[in-house]
Protein backbone atom coordinates (compact mmCIF):
# COMPACT_ATOMS: atom_id res chain seq x y z
CA UNK A 1 0.00 0.00 0.00
CA UNK A 2 1.21 3.65 -0.65
CA UNK A 3 2.37 4.86 2.33
CA UNK A 4 1.20 8.11 4.30
CA UNK A 5 2.34 10.37 7.28
CA UNK A 6 0.15 11.83 9.41
CA UNK A 7 1.64 15.02 11.35
CA UNK A 8 0.44 16.33 14.36
CA UNK A 9 2.50 18.95 15.95
CA UNK A 10 1.38 20.65 19.44
CA UNK A 11 2.79 22.02 22.18
CA UNK A 12 5.23 25.13 22.21
CA UNK A 13 6.57 23.93 18.52
CA UNK A 14 4.33 26.36 17.02
CA UNK A 15 4.70 29.11 19.36
CA UNK A 16 8.05 30.61 18.04
CA UNK A 17 8.06 31.81 14.11
CA UNK A 18 11.13 30.14 13.06
CA UNK A 19 11.54 26.74 15.18
CA UNK A 20 7.28 26.66 13.35
CA UNK A 21 9.28 27.67 9.95
CA UNK A 22 11.89 24.49 10.73
CA UNK A 23 9.56 21.77 11.41
CA UNK A 24 7.40 22.88 8.15
CA UNK A 25 10.93 22.69 6.20
CA UNK A 26 11.31 19.14 7.40
CA UNK A 27 7.29 17.86 6.91
CA UNK A 28 7.71 19.74 3.07
CA UNK A 29 11.08 17.61 2.47
CA UNK A 30 8.31 14.09 2.76
CA UNK A 31 8.12 12.90 -0.38
CA UNK A 32 4.83 10.73 0.82
CA UNK A 33 1.44 11.59 0.88
CA UNK A 34 0.47 13.54 4.12
CA UNK A 35 -1.55 15.54 6.62
CA UNK A 36 -0.79 18.15 8.78
CA UNK A 37 -2.68 18.89 12.20
CA UNK A 38 -1.40 21.71 14.40
CA UNK A 39 -2.72 22.85 17.90
CA UNK A 40 -2.58 26.13 19.43
CA UNK A 41 -3.58 26.12 22.68
CA UNK A 42 -0.93 28.40 24.21
CA UNK A 43 -1.45 31.31 21.56
CA UNK A 44 -5.58 30.90 22.25
CA UNK A 45 -4.39 31.45 26.02
CA UNK A 46 -2.50 34.25 24.97
CA UNK A 47 -5.11 36.04 22.97
CA UNK A 48 -7.41 35.96 25.92
CA UNK A 49 -5.32 36.98 28.69
CA UNK A 50 -3.84 39.96 26.30
CA UNK A 51 -8.75 40.47 25.58
CA UNK A 52 -8.96 40.34 29.45
CA UNK A 53 -10.57 37.13 29.06
CA UNK A 54 -9.96 34.85 32.23
CA UNK A 55 -9.57 31.38 30.81
CA UNK A 56 -12.30 28.88 32.95
CA UNK A 57 -10.94 25.14 33.47
CA UNK A 58 -12.17 22.31 35.10
CA UNK A 59 -9.59 19.75 36.62
CA UNK A 60 -6.85 20.77 34.07
CA UNK A 61 -9.31 20.91 31.11
CA UNK A 62 -10.36 23.95 28.96
CA UNK A 63 -14.64 24.84 29.12
CA UNK A 64 -15.16 26.79 25.67
CA UNK A 65 -18.05 29.47 26.12
CA UNK A 66 -19.18 31.27 23.16
CA UNK A 67 -16.19 34.00 23.55
CA UNK A 68 -13.76 31.11 23.83
CA UNK A 69 -14.96 29.45 21.22
CA UNK A 70 -14.83 32.79 19.09
CA UNK A 71 -10.88 33.28 20.37
CA UNK A 72 -10.00 29.44 19.26
CA UNK A 73 -11.59 29.87 15.97
CA UNK A 74 -9.42 33.29 15.18
CA UNK A 75 -6.37 31.60 16.58
CA UNK A 76 -5.97 28.15 15.10
CA UNK A 77 -8.36 28.41 11.82
CA UNK A 78 -6.81 31.99 11.26
CA UNK A 79 -3.82 32.73 12.50
CA UNK A 80 -1.78 29.77 12.49
CA UNK A 81 -3.99 27.55 10.42
CA UNK A 82 -3.56 29.62 7.28
CA UNK A 83 0.35 31.04 8.38
CA UNK A 84 0.95 27.76 8.01
CA UNK A 85 -0.58 27.44 4.51
CA UNK A 86 1.36 29.98 3.37
CA UNK A 87 4.54 28.51 4.60
CA UNK A 88 3.79 25.20 2.95
CA UNK A 89 2.88 26.74 -0.45
CA UNK A 90 6.00 29.03 -0.29
CA UNK A 91 8.07 25.36 0.53
CA UNK A 92 5.87 23.78 -2.76
CA UNK A 93 3.39 21.92 -0.95
CA UNK A 94 -0.15 22.28 -2.22
CA UNK A 95 -1.23 23.09 1.13
CA UNK A 96 -5.33 23.57 2.19
CA UNK A 97 -6.59 24.58 5.87
CA UNK A 98 -9.59 23.03 7.15
CA UNK A 99 -11.48 23.05 10.09
CA UNK A 100 -13.51 19.87 10.09
CA UNK A 101 -16.77 22.25 8.88
CA UNK A 102 -15.08 22.59 5.73
CA UNK A 103 -15.82 20.20 3.12
CA UNK A 104 -17.76 18.61 5.81
CA UNK A 105 -14.90 17.01 7.12
CA UNK A 106 -15.66 15.76 10.74
CA UNK A 107 -18.83 16.02 12.07
CA UNK A 108 -18.83 15.97 15.83
CA UNK A 109 -21.49 16.33 18.57
CA UNK A 110 -21.53 18.82 21.65
CA UNK A 111 -19.59 16.73 24.57
CA UNK A 112 -22.99 15.31 26.51
CA UNK A 113 -22.98 17.38 29.72
CA UNK A 114 -22.24 15.32 32.92
CA UNK A 115 -21.73 16.59 36.33
CA UNK A 116 -19.68 19.62 34.22
CA UNK A 117 -20.54 21.59 30.88
CA UNK A 118 -17.55 22.16 28.83
CA UNK A 119 -18.96 24.17 26.65
CA UNK A 120 -18.89 24.24 22.44
CA UNK A 121 -16.47 21.01 22.72
CA UNK A 122 -17.05 18.15 20.24
CA UNK A 123 -16.16 14.32 20.62
CA UNK A 124 -16.02 13.39 16.91
CA UNK A 125 -18.83 11.14 15.73
CA UNK A 126 -17.35 10.50 11.18
CA UNK A 127 -14.63 11.68 9.21
CA UNK A 128 -15.62 11.99 6.00
CA UNK A 129 -12.76 10.08 4.31
CA UNK A 130 -14.25 9.97 0.47
CA UNK A 131 -13.33 14.02 0.54
CA UNK A 132 -10.44 13.26 2.28
CA UNK A 133 -9.31 10.39 -0.27
CA UNK A 134 -9.96 12.58 -3.05
CA UNK A 135 -7.57 15.39 -1.62
CA UNK A 136 -5.18 12.84 -1.14
CA UNK A 137 -5.25 11.73 -4.78
CA UNK A 138 -5.10 15.46 -6.04
CA UNK A 139 -1.50 15.95 -4.21
CA UNK A 140 -3.69 18.35 -2.17
CA UNK A 141 -1.94 18.83 1.61
CA UNK A 142 -4.97 19.06 4.00
CA UNK A 143 -3.59 21.03 7.37
CA UNK A 144 -6.19 20.74 9.40
CA UNK A 145 -6.66 22.60 13.11
CA UNK A 146 -8.58 21.41 16.30
CA UNK A 147 -11.89 22.43 15.19
CA UNK A 148 -14.71 20.31 14.20
CA UNK A 149 -18.33 20.69 13.44
CA UNK A 150 -21.96 19.44 14.15
CA UNK A 151 -23.54 19.88 11.22
CA UNK A 152 -25.63 22.49 12.63
CA UNK A 153 -23.69 25.77 12.17
CA UNK A 154 -21.89 25.14 15.12
CA UNK A 155 -18.17 25.09 14.89
CA UNK A 156 -16.91 23.09 18.16
CA UNK A 157 -13.45 22.54 19.84
CA UNK A 158 -11.67 19.45 19.30
CA UNK A 159 -8.77 17.69 20.56
CA UNK A 160 -5.96 17.77 17.99
CA UNK A 161 -4.47 14.19 18.78
CA UNK A 162 -8.02 12.93 18.51
CA UNK A 163 -8.62 14.50 15.41
CA UNK A 164 -4.93 12.83 14.15
CA UNK A 165 -5.94 9.60 15.38
CA UNK A 166 -9.15 10.08 13.83
CA UNK A 167 -7.95 10.85 10.18
CA UNK A 168 -5.68 8.03 10.57
CA UNK A 169 -7.65 5.92 11.70
CA UNK A 170 -10.04 6.47 8.48
CA UNK A 171 -7.39 6.02 5.98
CA UNK A 172 -6.06 3.04 7.23
CA UNK A 173 -7.76 1.29 4.32
CA UNK A 174 -6.07 2.93 1.47
CA UNK A 175 -3.12 3.47 2.52
CA UNK A 176 0.00 2.53 5.20
CA UNK A 177 -0.15 5.23 7.68
CA UNK A 178 2.66 6.43 10.08
CA UNK A 179 1.10 9.01 13.06
CA UNK A 180 3.44 11.15 13.69
CA UNK A 181 3.28 13.29 17.26
CA UNK A 182 5.89 15.81 17.56
CA UNK A 183 5.42 17.76 21.03
CA UNK A 184 8.35 19.88 23.16
CA UNK A 185 9.53 16.60 25.03
CA UNK A 186 11.83 14.14 23.58
CA UNK A 187 9.37 10.96 23.50
CA UNK A 188 7.42 9.52 26.05
CA UNK A 189 9.95 9.62 29.45
CA UNK A 190 10.96 7.77 32.38
CA UNK A 191 10.96 10.78 34.50
CA UNK A 192 9.04 13.54 33.42
CA UNK A 193 11.70 16.29 34.27
CA UNK A 194 14.14 14.27 32.31
CA UNK A 195 14.65 14.69 28.43
CA UNK A 196 17.34 12.15 28.26
CA UNK A 197 15.27 9.72 29.43
CA UNK A 198 13.13 9.04 26.76
CA UNK A 199 11.68 5.48 26.39
CA UNK A 200 12.67 3.49 23.24
CA UNK A 201 9.95 1.41 22.72
CA UNK A 202 6.07 1.23 24.24
CA UNK A 203 3.88 -1.81 23.25
CA UNK A 204 0.49 -2.25 24.84
CA UNK A 205 1.55 -4.10 28.12
CA UNK A 206 4.27 -2.30 28.81
CA UNK A 207 2.12 0.64 28.39
CA UNK A 208 0.01 -0.75 30.64
CA UNK A 209 2.93 -1.27 33.21
CA UNK A 210 4.12 1.66 32.50
CA UNK A 211 0.55 3.77 33.83
CA UNK A 212 0.33 1.10 36.78
CA UNK A 213 3.35 2.51 38.51
CA UNK A 214 3.21 5.90 37.76
CA UNK A 215 5.77 6.61 35.08
CA UNK A 216 3.03 7.77 32.32
CA UNK A 217 0.49 10.16 33.89
CA UNK A 218 -1.30 13.03 33.76
CA UNK A 219 -1.36 14.92 29.78
CA UNK A 220 0.47 11.82 28.17
CA UNK A 221 -2.64 9.42 29.23
CA UNK A 222 -5.21 10.79 26.33
CA UNK A 223 -2.66 11.11 23.92
CA UNK A 224 -1.00 7.36 23.84
CA UNK A 225 -4.71 6.55 24.32
CA UNK A 226 -5.31 7.79 21.27
CA UNK A 227 -2.13 6.03 19.65
CA UNK A 228 -3.14 2.82 20.69
CA UNK A 229 -6.76 3.52 19.45
CA UNK A 230 -4.98 3.98 16.16
CA UNK A 231 -3.05 1.48 16.13
CA UNK A 232 -5.85 -1.18 17.00
CA UNK A 233 -7.65 0.34 13.87
CA UNK A 234 -5.29 -0.12 11.19
CA UNK A 235 -2.94 2.41 11.81
CA UNK A 236 1.02 0.95 10.91
CA UNK A 237 2.76 2.64 13.33
CA UNK A 238 3.06 5.39 15.96
CA UNK A 239 5.70 7.59 16.98
CA UNK A 240 5.49 10.02 19.81
CA UNK A 241 9.24 12.55 20.04
CA UNK A 242 10.52 16.58 19.92
CA UNK A 243 11.89 16.01 16.22
CA UNK A 244 12.13 14.25 13.03
CA UNK A 245 9.75 14.02 9.96
CA UNK A 246 11.35 13.40 7.41
CA UNK A 247 15.00 13.15 8.65
CA UNK A 248 16.25 11.03 11.73
CA UNK A 249 13.67 10.89 14.27
CA UNK A 250 14.61 10.83 17.72
CA UNK A 251 11.73 9.67 20.29
CA UNK A 252 9.49 6.66 21.45
CA UNK A 253 8.32 4.19 18.84
CA UNK A 254 4.48 2.42 19.96
CA UNK A 255 3.45 -0.86 18.79
CA UNK A 256 0.17 -3.45 20.19
CA UNK A 257 3.29 -6.32 20.68
CA UNK B 1 -23.59 28.24 -20.86
CA UNK B 2 -23.84 27.35 -17.13
CA UNK B 3 -24.97 30.04 -14.82
CA UNK B 4 -22.35 31.01 -12.06
CA UNK B 5 -23.47 33.55 -9.12
CA UNK B 6 -20.53 34.81 -7.52
CA UNK B 7 -21.81 37.23 -4.27
CA UNK B 8 -19.80 39.34 -2.16
CA UNK B 9 -20.85 40.34 1.21
CA UNK B 10 -19.29 43.34 2.74
CA UNK B 11 -20.14 46.06 5.40
CA UNK B 12 -22.51 46.22 8.12
CA UNK B 13 -24.44 42.96 6.57
CA UNK B 14 -21.69 40.75 8.36
CA UNK B 15 -21.71 42.14 11.57
CA UNK B 16 -25.14 40.95 13.00
CA UNK B 17 -25.35 37.32 13.37
CA UNK B 18 -29.29 36.85 12.39
CA UNK B 19 -28.87 39.21 9.45
CA UNK B 20 -25.59 37.23 8.36
CA UNK B 21 -27.61 34.14 8.92
CA UNK B 22 -30.72 35.05 6.96
CA UNK B 23 -28.35 36.13 3.69
CA UNK B 24 -26.16 33.01 4.25
CA UNK B 25 -29.61 31.05 4.14
CA UNK B 26 -30.85 33.35 0.55
CA UNK B 27 -27.43 32.47 -0.90
CA UNK B 28 -27.98 28.72 -0.14
CA UNK B 29 -31.35 28.71 -1.77
CA UNK B 30 -29.76 29.66 -5.31
CA UNK B 31 -29.60 26.43 -7.22
CA UNK B 32 -26.63 27.49 -9.40
CA UNK B 33 -22.83 27.06 -9.05
CA UNK B 34 -21.80 29.97 -6.51
CA UNK B 35 -19.21 31.28 -4.89
CA UNK B 36 -18.90 33.56 -1.77
CA UNK B 37 -16.55 36.54 -1.08
CA UNK B 38 -16.85 38.52 2.55
CA UNK B 39 -15.05 41.66 3.95
CA UNK B 40 -14.85 41.98 7.73
CA UNK B 41 -13.50 45.11 8.13
CA UNK B 42 -15.64 46.54 10.81
CA UNK B 43 -15.00 43.23 13.29
CA UNK B 44 -11.59 43.69 12.87
CA UNK B 45 -11.14 47.30 13.18
CA UNK B 46 -13.21 46.24 16.73
CA UNK B 47 -10.50 43.39 17.53
CA UNK B 48 -7.92 45.93 17.18
CA UNK B 49 -9.58 48.10 19.38
CA UNK B 50 -10.15 45.62 22.22
CA UNK B 51 -6.65 44.83 21.43
CA UNK B 52 -5.48 48.68 22.26
CA UNK B 53 -4.26 49.21 18.87
CA UNK B 54 -4.96 52.06 17.15
CA UNK B 55 -5.21 51.41 13.23
CA UNK B 56 -3.29 53.28 10.88
CA UNK B 57 -4.81 55.01 7.74
CA UNK B 58 -3.98 57.13 4.92
CA UNK B 59 -6.19 59.11 3.08
CA UNK B 60 -8.76 56.49 4.44
CA UNK B 61 -6.98 53.56 3.69
CA UNK B 62 -5.78 50.72 6.18
CA UNK B 63 -2.30 50.58 6.43
CA UNK B 64 -1.29 46.56 7.09
CA UNK B 65 1.40 46.16 9.39
CA UNK B 66 2.64 43.31 10.65
CA UNK B 67 0.20 43.27 14.10
CA UNK B 68 -2.83 44.30 11.75
CA UNK B 69 -2.05 41.22 9.50
CA UNK B 70 -2.41 38.76 12.24
CA UNK B 71 -5.66 40.57 13.07
CA UNK B 72 -7.27 40.40 9.47
CA UNK B 73 -5.82 37.33 9.44
CA UNK B 74 -7.97 36.07 12.72
CA UNK B 75 -10.94 37.89 11.89
CA UNK B 76 -11.34 37.58 8.18
CA UNK B 77 -10.26 33.66 7.82
CA UNK B 78 -10.62 32.31 11.55
CA UNK B 79 -13.78 33.80 12.86
CA UNK B 80 -16.04 35.13 10.02
CA UNK B 81 -14.86 32.36 7.37
CA UNK B 82 -15.32 29.67 9.48
CA UNK B 83 -18.50 30.88 11.49
CA UNK B 84 -19.82 31.26 7.18
CA UNK B 85 -18.83 27.90 6.61
CA UNK B 86 -20.31 25.68 9.10
CA UNK B 87 -23.44 28.07 8.50
CA UNK B 88 -23.79 27.03 4.75
CA UNK B 89 -22.55 23.44 5.88
CA UNK B 90 -26.10 23.28 8.24
CA UNK B 91 -27.84 24.61 4.99
CA UNK B 92 -26.84 21.69 2.90
CA UNK B 93 -23.83 23.50 1.18
CA UNK B 94 -20.34 21.91 0.52
CA UNK B 95 -18.79 24.53 1.67
CA UNK B 96 -14.57 25.23 1.78
CA UNK B 97 -13.46 28.27 3.62
CA UNK B 98 -10.23 29.79 1.53
CA UNK B 99 -7.40 32.30 1.89
CA UNK B 100 -5.68 33.04 -1.31
CA UNK B 101 -2.78 30.88 -0.04
CA UNK B 102 -4.99 27.65 -0.02
CA UNK B 103 -4.57 25.69 -2.66
CA UNK B 104 -2.50 28.73 -4.48
CA UNK B 105 -5.54 29.83 -5.38
CA UNK B 106 -4.78 33.54 -5.38
CA UNK B 107 -1.45 35.14 -5.95
CA UNK B 108 -0.65 38.86 -5.43
CA UNK B 109 2.64 41.17 -4.75
CA UNK B 110 2.74 43.32 -1.92
CA UNK B 111 1.84 46.73 -3.48
CA UNK B 112 4.69 48.98 -4.36
CA UNK B 113 5.93 51.65 -2.25
CA UNK B 114 5.61 54.92 -3.99
CA UNK B 115 5.37 57.47 -1.38
CA UNK B 116 3.41 55.48 1.30
CA UNK B 117 4.20 51.71 2.34
CA UNK B 118 0.54 49.94 2.63
CA UNK B 119 2.39 47.26 4.14
CA UNK B 120 1.11 43.51 4.03
CA UNK B 121 -1.52 44.39 1.47
CA UNK B 122 -1.80 42.67 -1.99
CA UNK B 123 -2.53 43.53 -5.79
CA UNK B 124 -3.64 40.59 -7.42
CA UNK B 125 -1.49 38.70 -10.33
CA UNK B 126 -2.79 35.56 -10.86
CA UNK B 127 -6.05 33.27 -9.87
CA UNK B 128 -5.71 29.58 -10.08
CA UNK B 129 -8.30 28.91 -12.76
CA UNK B 130 -7.34 25.41 -12.79
CA UNK B 131 -8.21 25.04 -9.17
CA UNK B 132 -11.38 26.92 -9.21
CA UNK B 133 -12.94 24.72 -11.99
CA UNK B 134 -12.61 21.68 -9.98
CA UNK B 135 -14.22 22.82 -6.86
CA UNK B 136 -16.91 23.66 -9.18
CA UNK B 137 -16.69 20.57 -11.27
CA UNK B 138 -16.66 19.06 -7.40
CA UNK B 139 -19.91 21.05 -6.22
CA UNK B 140 -17.57 22.88 -3.35
CA UNK B 141 -18.90 26.44 -2.72
CA UNK B 142 -15.69 28.31 -2.13
CA UNK B 143 -15.96 31.07 0.24
CA UNK B 144 -13.09 33.35 0.15
CA UNK B 145 -12.15 35.95 2.53
CA UNK B 146 -10.09 39.10 1.94
CA UNK B 147 -6.64 37.33 1.77
CA UNK B 148 -3.71 36.43 -0.99
CA UNK B 149 -0.37 35.55 -1.02
CA UNK B 150 2.94 36.16 -2.42
CA UNK B 151 4.22 32.38 -2.88
CA UNK B 152 6.95 33.31 -0.56
CA UNK B 153 4.76 32.83 2.52
CA UNK B 154 3.81 35.94 3.20
CA UNK B 155 -0.25 36.11 3.25
CA UNK B 156 -1.13 39.49 1.98
CA UNK B 157 -4.74 42.05 2.91
CA UNK B 158 -6.32 42.41 -0.36
CA UNK B 159 -9.55 43.83 -1.36
CA UNK B 160 -12.66 41.78 -1.50
CA UNK B 161 -14.51 43.37 -3.81
CA UNK B 162 -10.97 42.92 -5.96
CA UNK B 163 -11.07 39.58 -5.29
CA UNK B 164 -14.62 38.67 -6.25
CA UNK B 165 -14.13 40.84 -10.11
CA UNK B 166 -10.85 38.85 -10.35
CA UNK B 167 -12.75 35.42 -9.82
CA UNK B 168 -15.17 36.02 -12.09
CA UNK B 169 -13.27 37.65 -15.01
CA UNK B 170 -11.24 34.01 -14.45
CA UNK B 171 -14.20 32.02 -14.35
CA UNK B 172 -15.79 34.03 -17.46
CA UNK B 173 -14.79 31.56 -20.17
CA UNK B 174 -16.19 28.86 -18.47
CA UNK B 175 -19.87 30.16 -16.96
CA UNK B 176 -21.98 32.93 -17.44
CA UNK B 177 -21.37 34.60 -14.43
CA UNK B 178 -23.72 37.14 -12.44
CA UNK B 179 -21.64 39.57 -10.34
CA UNK B 180 -23.65 40.56 -6.94
CA UNK B 181 -22.44 42.98 -4.60
CA UNK B 182 -24.17 43.29 -1.49
CA UNK B 183 -23.78 45.81 1.29
CA UNK B 184 -25.44 47.94 3.38
CA UNK B 185 -26.63 50.75 0.59
CA UNK B 186 -29.56 49.90 -1.25
CA UNK B 187 -27.99 50.49 -4.15
CA UNK B 188 -25.75 53.25 -6.01
CA UNK B 189 -27.52 56.40 -4.72
CA UNK B 190 -28.58 59.78 -6.43
CA UNK B 191 -27.90 61.04 -2.95
CA UNK B 192 -25.46 59.41 -0.99
CA UNK B 193 -27.72 59.90 2.53
CA UNK B 194 -30.86 58.76 0.80
CA UNK B 195 -31.60 54.43 0.49
CA UNK B 196 -34.88 55.64 -1.92
CA UNK B 197 -32.67 57.43 -4.62
CA UNK B 198 -31.17 54.31 -5.89
CA UNK B 199 -30.54 54.17 -9.64
CA UNK B 200 -31.88 51.50 -11.71
CA UNK B 201 -29.23 51.09 -13.85
CA UNK B 202 -25.75 52.67 -15.15
CA UNK B 203 -23.91 51.66 -18.49
CA UNK B 204 -20.31 52.94 -19.19
CA UNK B 205 -20.96 56.17 -20.00
CA UNK B 206 -23.55 57.09 -17.15
CA UNK B 207 -21.16 55.78 -15.14
CA UNK B 208 -18.30 58.43 -16.65
CA UNK B 209 -20.89 61.43 -16.28
CA UNK B 210 -22.60 60.21 -12.58
CA UNK B 211 -18.71 60.52 -11.99
CA UNK B 212 -17.75 63.95 -13.47
CA UNK B 213 -20.95 65.75 -11.50
CA UNK B 214 -20.00 63.88 -8.23
CA UNK B 215 -22.95 61.92 -8.04
CA UNK B 216 -20.53 59.15 -7.69
CA UNK B 217 -17.68 59.79 -5.10
CA UNK B 218 -15.32 58.15 -2.52
CA UNK B 219 -15.88 54.87 -1.44
CA UNK B 220 -18.00 53.62 -4.49
CA UNK B 221 -15.30 54.63 -7.23
CA UNK B 222 -13.34 51.79 -6.76
CA UNK B 223 -16.08 49.02 -6.41
CA UNK B 224 -17.77 50.68 -9.34
CA UNK B 225 -14.29 50.57 -11.53
CA UNK B 226 -13.88 47.08 -10.29
CA UNK B 227 -17.72 46.11 -11.66
CA UNK B 228 -16.79 47.69 -14.83
CA UNK B 229 -13.54 45.92 -15.41
CA UNK B 230 -15.09 42.53 -14.77
CA UNK B 231 -17.98 43.25 -17.64
CA UNK B 232 -14.89 44.04 -19.97
CA UNK B 233 -13.50 40.94 -19.12
CA UNK B 234 -16.68 38.79 -20.57
CA UNK B 235 -18.68 38.79 -17.08
CA UNK B 236 -22.47 38.79 -18.07
CA UNK B 237 -23.96 41.13 -15.76
CA UNK B 238 -23.37 43.06 -12.34
CA UNK B 239 -25.82 44.26 -9.59
CA UNK B 240 -24.89 46.51 -6.97
CA UNK B 241 -27.70 46.47 -3.97
CA UNK B 242 -28.49 45.67 -0.47
CA UNK B 243 -30.38 42.20 -0.85
CA UNK B 244 -31.65 39.76 -3.24
CA UNK B 245 -29.36 36.70 -4.01
CA UNK B 246 -32.04 34.11 -4.97
CA UNK B 247 -35.07 36.40 -4.45
CA UNK B 248 -36.05 39.59 -5.85
CA UNK B 249 -32.99 42.17 -5.83
CA UNK B 250 -33.66 45.77 -5.00
CA UNK B 251 -30.47 47.82 -6.38
CA UNK B 252 -28.56 49.17 -9.15
CA UNK B 253 -27.77 46.93 -12.61
CA UNK B 254 -24.54 47.74 -14.34
CA UNK B 255 -23.37 47.12 -17.75
CA UNK B 256 -21.46 48.07 -20.43
CA UNK B 257 -23.93 49.94 -22.63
Amino acid sequence: MEKLKIVKIGGNLIDDDQKLKDILQDFSNLNDKKILIHGGGKLASALSTQLGIVPKLHEGRRITDKESLKIVTMVYAGFINKSIVAYLQSFGDNALGLTGADLDMIRSHRRIVTNIDYGFVGDIDEVNGEALLNLMNSNVVPVFCALTHNGKGDLLNTNADTIASALAASLSAHFSVDLIYLFEKGGVLHKPDDDNSVIDNINLSTYEKLKKDGTISSGMIPKLDNAFTALKEGVSSVFVGASGISKERKGTILSLD
